[in-house]
């Protein structure tokens, strides 16, 4: 099996969204290996002979993918013996002639706390992470004027992840409300302290049988977790947002980036955070 | 000021991961608009029409940063009269070279639900944020023994957003504790409830000025938030993580993502989620 390595003098995490990025196009199983903050020529040494050693020890070539500022550490790493591809290198030439202006690396831009010197896009990701903790779940229902966006949905249609996700990555305040059988899904109605905020909100929706096998994990055997409650439900919380005009997606095949992707491109929410 | 689009048929998460790293070596202002799920002609046709007003209305060329699965899509947003970057084209054949193996691009491969075709690692890493939600701030100490991690500290040192983010992006289940004036922080011990899990412990700390300005925003003038008592504080709790051998860092320069990253990088954490 070949072993992947991800390698930086910061977080690592631009070398892992390139290689996983290239990765995805070849039906490959492979190890992940990443090595941050190699930020000196020891830790740089010792990263060479740990590709070196995988190589040896599996006999095909280490694939390497690399973002370094430091020229004299990237030649330490570009010294192993395995495949080597960094994409910041390639493409600087060009965009630099296209920006007019040098390149001015430096470590840590890209995930530090400060963006283009700017600390506040940070702190307001954190005020994010906090609002959507304090909104999780139908709580502090009298904060929503304060929401940028508002989940609805049956439980464990993934309003909580997904908020939490809006409010890490993009600093947008996620509150979500959960509709639950006090809500008489009989004759389910838009609840009150939503209608104020009729703009703000967004519905997740799920498959029944998917719906059915992720309750089961929690409550195996109930009424909640039963196909029939699931389709129930489902059905009368996609007609009310049918009623309603509420836009809404069904997260079954996707992942949280997927859904949080969606729903920014589906509304006009601005980020806060880049 | 230069319009930077960030263009996909899939979530634009890679384009943008490749333009930020890019535009992190350049100090420039720039204006970010993503434009995902780009996956029709006629959508592909808008964006161009996009990109192509924002030239005239600025009269600085775009820059477009993309990542395109469909040839046919490519070539619509290549012909818009911006400066366009496509990271992926050019890496794919060397790439496939060295594995031997030709590129099987496929939409949605690098942020969908299916990691490799495997569904585990996706549900592993929504576990993960459940799990960190129910073992926020010292609540379910019972749950411990599932812990990958605990993260210790004194009130708003940033336990919560880090514990999420590991989750989130990780797989990783990180509970977290919070350090109060129940634990007599005039000789603060390790709490009792801590003992056993010793090896999963890591603390965080920060400035005392730092933490006196995020306690004021929530307190102000309270004692709580004096820069003496977080002073007091922070170095008796630092005093403790010395005496007990326990890794700790101080987050005050570093964003969540830094900081968790140094957590992977100097404990033996096993991702979940590559």
């Amino acid at each position: 099996m070949r072993t992947i390595f991800y390698i930086s003098d910061g977080t690592a995490l631009t070398a892992e969204a390139f290689g996983r990025a290239m990765l995805s196009m070849f039906p490959l199983k492979v190890e992940h290996k990443t090595l941050a903050f190699i930020d000196t020529e020891s830790k740089a040494q010792q990263a060479v002979a740990k590709i070196n050693a995988a190589h040896e020890a599996t006999g095909e070539r280490p694939v390497i993918f690399h973002t370094f500022v430091s020229l004299e550490l990237k030649r330490v790493i570009t010294s192993c013996t395995g495949s080597c591809y960094d994409f910041l290198d390639y493409f600087v030439a060009p965009l630099s002639r296209e920006l007019g202006m040098d390149a001015q690396p430096k470590t840590n831009r890209t995930h530090g706390i400060e963006e283009n010197g700017v600390r506040d896009s940070y702190d307001s990701r954190i005020e994010a992470v906090n609002y959507s903790l304090a909104n999780d779940d139908g709580s502090n229902i009298s904060d929503y004027d304060q929401a940028d966006i508002i989940l609805l949905g049956v439980s464990r249609t993934g309003k909580t992840p997904t908020s939490l996700y809006l409010a890490l990555h993009y600093g947008i305040k996620a509150a979500n409300y959960p509709l639950t059988e006090d809500d008489n899904m009989e004759n389910l109605q838009l609840p009150k302290v939503l209608k104020q905020q009729r703009h703000k909100i967004f519905g997740l929706t799920l498959e029944p049988q998917r719906l059915h096998e992720i309750r089961s994990k929690r409550r195996e055997g109930s009424r909640y977790a039963s196909l029939q409650q699931c389709r129930f439900e489902l059905q009368e919380v996609e007609k009310m947002y049918r009623r309603e005009a509420i836009p809404f997606l069904d997260s079954t095949r996707f992942s949280v980036e997927e859904i949080a992707a969606k729903i920014l491109a589906e509304t006009n929410l601005e980020r806060h955070h880049y």
